[in-house]
């Protein structure tokens, strides 16, 4: 019986290979750099070798496996199995990735983008368990996000929805790399935080100072948030600004889409309750009240192995699409 | 053979009845004041008498009829057929209408709000046909808005997806009897608009003030678009910077659903080309490159009639759901 699932997570520094069994259970994981290959042809020699080396150690036939679920950090053509580019990954570009690990290995692949699967995660196994509707956004460099919509990932015309990041919320404000003007990533990417902390810290005493001399670090939200853990004043303003930004992003999608759950993963939603707090309470105040009375905001749960576990529901997904 | 379908239209001052054929062919048409029913009872018995007069006059059976359509201003639970409440229309409170209706037509009846009504009929015979996720906005005393999403109404959880005039566009902005700040609504509806006009005429020369008294009216969105016409600059500056407003609220639809068109409806859509270009323009520039080449922002085609022909698509609609 086929009951086993291979799941590839290519990120910008590592790239996660899992198999897995339902529901959601990793049983081998193996995590190699993302430089260890050059181009796409490396990567599926590499592929198919650590799927045989799963497999052998479990003593697993090829039979048994369901199919292959790869999440990647680009724009995808899902439907065609193709890699437009990676965003910080050399030597992608139009890549027919389906097609070629599908003739390495014999088995279906499917592949999506990395927040498109981080939030198929979440619906199927994490956070957003039993919800009909979801939005999924992550914190990071980046603001990415997902959107499940009556149960399924929503797409959009180009395959391009779920651009959470690039909403204005202002009228006027910084210039995006993405084109646009005042998008939410250029109030909450991690760069723009970085940028309001020195500014915010400028002649004034604050933790934020001492604990970069502690770890001998460059300022970053991680720094920030361990000094509003210590109780510093301007490192938690400095969350609960970027929280109130987010919150602003989010009541309008709450509006627009009436989601029962927001679910938020990322290096910056680890910035806990100060982050947490000024997001909620954001939108409770904001949003239309219906709207924000059915609406739940949580935390993502299943961490880093968020992508892996997506790749599982991919295969899912994807097999009942056929 | 099932071919006729009965449309009613309710509206804050007009409700209008229609028989029609498909593909959304009006065969007759006929219009009350809203005022000429005191409660969801007189509607119900006024719908019946005028239903049997459109078969009378036909020469038709009620067995040649697919079922009745039913849009109307207010929030509706489209499941249970059940009509909340209407924003300004005084004695319907949590009416079971289309219980009522099939009880004394016996026929099957379906009910959503105006706004999901106008949409699904650009989307079936309009200006949206062809395209499978398209936004739907309408521009007026509110701004209203509805989802087709992969070919359908887009709902969410609490059957309230769609509230495009209440998505903030600015962190800080004028407060909004939503309970929002800065919503869209707030920048861009008749009142709004009128207001800002007000303070930018001020101490100024405009043909504004001549139309006015021209016209012995007050000020209005339709003043102000006569005056543009004839090439005002303070009215062509009024309708651009409503068309900016619009544009940034789009933006963020645009790179969150990736939709194929926007199909934009209601009274300020007649103020034509001087909104237009400005909300174009802005979507342009500022959403994401691959986002803004896709979409296609156009005027509705249906006029007053998409209602009409938007009940006989929800007719149509809620019988293959079935």
């Amino acid at each position: 019986m086929k009951k086993y699932y291979i799941a590839i997570d290519i990120g910008a520094t590592n790239t996660k290979f899992g198999l897995l069994k339902m529901p959601g259970r990793i049983v081998s994981k193996k995590t190699i750099k993302t430089t260890d290959y050059k181009n796409p042809q490396e990567f599926s020699l590499i592929s198919r070798n650590i799927i045989y080396s799963f497999l052998k150690d479990r003593k697993i036939t090829k039979n048994s496996v369901v199919g292959i679920g790869i999440g990647a950090p680009g724009p995808i053509d899902n439907q065609k199995g193709l890699v437009h580019y990676f965003v910080n990954i050399p030597g992608w570009k139009e890549v027919p990735i389906r097609r070629m690990l599908m003739k390495k290995v014999k088995l279906p692949v499917f592949i999506d983008n990395d927040v498109n699967v981080m939030t198929l995660g979440e619906y199927k196994f994490g956070a957003g368990k039993g919800s009909k509707d979801i939005v999924g956004i992550t914190l990071g460099s980046g603001v990415g996000g997902g959107l499940i919509l009556n149960g399924k990932l929503f797409y959009g015309a180009n395959m391009a929805a779920g651009e959470i990041g690039h909403m204005p919320i202002n009228v006027n404000g910084p210039a995006c790399p993405c084109g646009g003007h005042a998008c939410l990533e250029a109030y909450v990417g991690n760069k723009r935080i970085v940028s309001r902390a020195k500014s915010e810290m400028q002649g004034k005493k604050t933790l934020i100072k001492s604990i970069m001399r502690e770890k001998n670090s460059r300022l970053s939200p991680k720094i920030i948030y361990e000094a509003a853990k210590r109780n510093d004043k301007i490192a938690k303003k400095i969350l609960h600004d970027t929280g109130v930004y987010i919150g602003v992003g989010l009541t309008g999608i709450v509006n627009l889409l009436n989601p029962e759950k927001i679910v938020i993963g990322g290096g910056v939603s680890n910035a806990g309750r100060f982050i947490f707090k000024a997001i909620e309470k954001t939108v409770k105040n904001r949003a239309m009240k219906i709207h924000a009375k059915t609406v739940k905001i949580v935390k993502a749960k299943l961490g880093e192995d968020a992508g892996l576990m997506g790749c599982l529901a991919l295969v899912e997904e994807g097999l009942k699409q056929k």
